[in-house]
């Protein structure tokens, strides 16, 4: 199994397993048994236990070069043992790459950090589209050849509009949506058809201010140090599983424009980071957080 | 006055001036020639002007070996140009040492690392007692020959024990209080006493977790950073001026006894950055936060 | 002086002088005194004294809206001054905007993130024009608009390929080159046209690796810290004065097309952060080190 | 398997498998299967696949509660099994205490702070004795209680003193060597006797700096970083295997004194992080390098 150095995907197929289920002994005996049995090679595994929950997480990635399964065959072949542990398990394939759809509104540093990291290969993710509440950004998704939807958004047509969103993202076949510093509330409907598949990123403060403007706030308490925080969308606002966090420093000759310029740099590389490991299939959510296999 | 590389501290005397004032022309001008007209090497310059406030801040150290004017002389001549500008100002002398009294309870991170660095001459300061509502860490204060002070608190003691700290701390002529890891609320009677003088060191989270057991609550939340900040002590509790911040970096592996650790980790090195730069008459306070001259 | 708070530029002009000269008692005063005379409100004003090296720094910005010196005069009335102190100085006016060669050959990472940022307005300067050894990032080019030169080199052009170059760099007037992962050596004939205004970024480790593929030694060695440098081009190589460092964890999980990665992105950050520092005026180089007035 | 939230240790005994082999199918599901029909529990499993080497890595805990083999058959049990897949392998359990030996000369920070550590119960381990070359940090051994052997080296008696050394260190059977700012080289005799147990800190720098007085050059070079490193001390100075390093923020106007007294607190922090991995068995060394299963 000697593959060259330089390759940061493996040459040939492998499928990727994420488990969550209660803590028992035999687990992870049993995964592997199953992968051998067939003549898979484990490339990967990692697993975590959470002695508080009594509850076990694994993530196992296989080649499937030698593997007698069909991707077809896998999923009912693992599913009687899945029902006996009690087991939510994902099976991923690496031929079938995640569609993106991104989401955007007028900030343009999150939306060419992706685009940026897509076309120099770093996303193992197709993005056929980009949805925005303005227009304001379409040169952007033109200069990659890029399709840019404009949904205006009215107090009174939202409902409508997310119908539609929902409506084109199916037809693409979209599996993730990232709200790459898009400025609209996603309705309990949206985050229903994309359960753990929709990314978001916020600024985050020590200590947290709530309200409007939070970088005046922040600038005001004279905080030493900005954040900002990758989180799947949930039903509560900005409470959803947190993927990543990382800060910045700043001091008393920062003013308000550059935190906000600072946070900026943040927010790029923390949704990026965020969403390679989602694109990878890394993350795993049980009780409002998250296990990542980094 | 080329000084060998190895000195932290100049070989001669030097004299500190910190100012606070509106900001208007003429101010640096002002105030180096004042040094200049007595025969004054400034060594370190260091001005702030916040725009959004029309506030202007200074830090300004002179090597006082070929200075005209005697210790006692300096603050008279000054007093009018000070006038004159509205200054808030301070004056310090380096050959006056700061007397610092630690107030502890039960951790011993802190304390072991003010009390090691204070041994290896990072901190230009006296440390001529500790203070505690408990004896466990009576045993570090006497490994460092150190006094060690307990004040048992009870809930209808508080006032009375206060009063004794205060006449203790008068006796020995402390100018700053550190609460190195000490689990009890100042009062404001001692608060007004030493105005932004007393540090002290707690945990901060993004987000922030109000109430009991925060390292519980953020491991439940599965925060990705843990953070600690050092601050002023102010009347409103843990919203003084805050002078340093910092974060580590936790996962899902962590739980929470290792947070705590890493917490203490944090909290033992911001407190001693923060309390360096105080010691080293580097930190200006105004409108609840602080100008650091790091 | 209220500005608004959310401006990261003064509303008004600006001059900025850096000054570099031996210390003596009294330059502050003289310079400060030189701004009040002519009625200019100091904005920002940053000292920095080397004792080992009994040298004097100063970084000092003021705002022209009052000053009654025509900006074409401000350097005459400065040089008697400037030669009395033996001053090395520079004078920049917020109203001349620098003008940036981008140098590139395949890698875009960090050519995306320099235009994304200057289209942001992050980057006070004119970017007229990109030249490159291929034609790989053409099309990046074109996507943001601007002139895109090919001067492809061959082992017996380069002379006159730089001769050309040189030509195009003063016809358009450049100011500022930033080689943004050009993979070429800079001949010293390019460097003396543009003296410690050449930027470049280049990985670096600890330990440092010579020779070829450092990526792959640094893998071999196994270390668990990548970093990247941005220093001024000189004519011994890699070897200018340092202007910005930065480095990210690594693990022995990542492998060598992991810290490729991360190393690009720690590239662009740390490249963005030296130019956006040299073009606020605010790098002073002196004995092959910089003052960074931050 | 619930386990009160703050403890960091198991409340049963745990044992530790640290396996190294060459990569080949059905490794995880022999090992575990091994513990499984022995009524073991698996807590923690971390494996790790080097494809370039082809080289396979496994830390295994397990509890010992309801486990059916004593503690002294594990070994001959797991024998047949490691010699089958040509492991090399370490068996460590929970209930033997490492016993740490550490070795200093006249610096005490890092001294302090694995003794507050210590005292704290973070580090898994017991320290019967202190080593130096010199007298000065006898007081702080007899603060702790610490045996305190002066061992006086010249050029003349190394080979004698590090006899005298070694039979000390198996007299008070010690497993493991820190070398907490020892500043003398360490025999191959001393070295063969622990082979990577050994652990030892230094400073470092982007670039390296070679020879004398590092923190003059680093000084002299401008650099805006200062790291260390910790290692195991193998045969070739310096160069042994990495098991952690971390850097800090420096500036111009730091000076060689700042950047040693910055550099104390990076390698009390990185020695500390270190050591605790290896007293936990989380390090795996192998050409030269480590897999840290952190």
């Amino acid at each position: 199994m000697v593959r060259p150095l330089i390759m940061s995907q493996p040459v040939s197929a492998t499928a990727t397993l994420l488990i969550h289920c209660p803590d028992r002994a035999g687990l992870v005996h049993d995964v592997t048994g199953f992968i051998l049995s067939h003549h898979g090679n484990i490339i990967d595994l990692q697993q975590h236990i959470d002695p508080a929950e009594d509850a076990f997480f694994m993530r196992l990635e296989w080649d499937l070069s030698g593997f007698n399964l069909e991707q077809e065959e896998i999923e009912d072949r693992l599913r009687p043992m899945a029902r006996r542990h009690q087991m939510q398990w994902q099976l991923h394939f690496s031929t079938q790459r995640p569609r993106v759809a991104l989401f955007v509104t007028k900030e343009n540093h999150c939306l060419y950090d992706l685009l940026a990291r897509h076309e120099a290969g770093e996303l193992p993710a197709d993005i056929p589209l980009i949805i925005s509440n303005h227009e304001i950004l379409r040169p952007v998704a033109e200069r990659f050849g890029l399709a840019f939807h404009h949904f205006p958004m009215r107090a009174d047509n939202k409902a409508q509009v997310e119908e539609a969103q929902l409506e084109l993202l199916r037809a693409e076949r979209i599996d993730t949506l990232v709200l790459a510093r898009y400025m609209q509330i996603i309705s309990p409907r949206l985050i229903a058809a994309f359960p753990h598949q929709i990314l978001n990123i916020h600024h985050s403060f020590l200590p947290a201010f709530v309200g409007a403007k939070p970088y005046h706030q922040a600038y005001e308490r004279g905080v030493k140090l900005i954040g900002a925080t990758s989180h799947y969308v949930t039903e509560d606002l900005d409470e959803g599983p947190i993927i990543h966090q990382d800060v910045t420093r700043v001091s008393h000759a920062d003013n308000v424009s550059d935190l906000v310029r600072l946070g900026r740099d943040l927010e790029k590389t923390v949704l990026a980071k965020a969403l390679r490991w989602h694109l990878g299939h890394r993350v795993l959510v049980y009780r409002n957080k998250t296990v990542v296999f980094g």
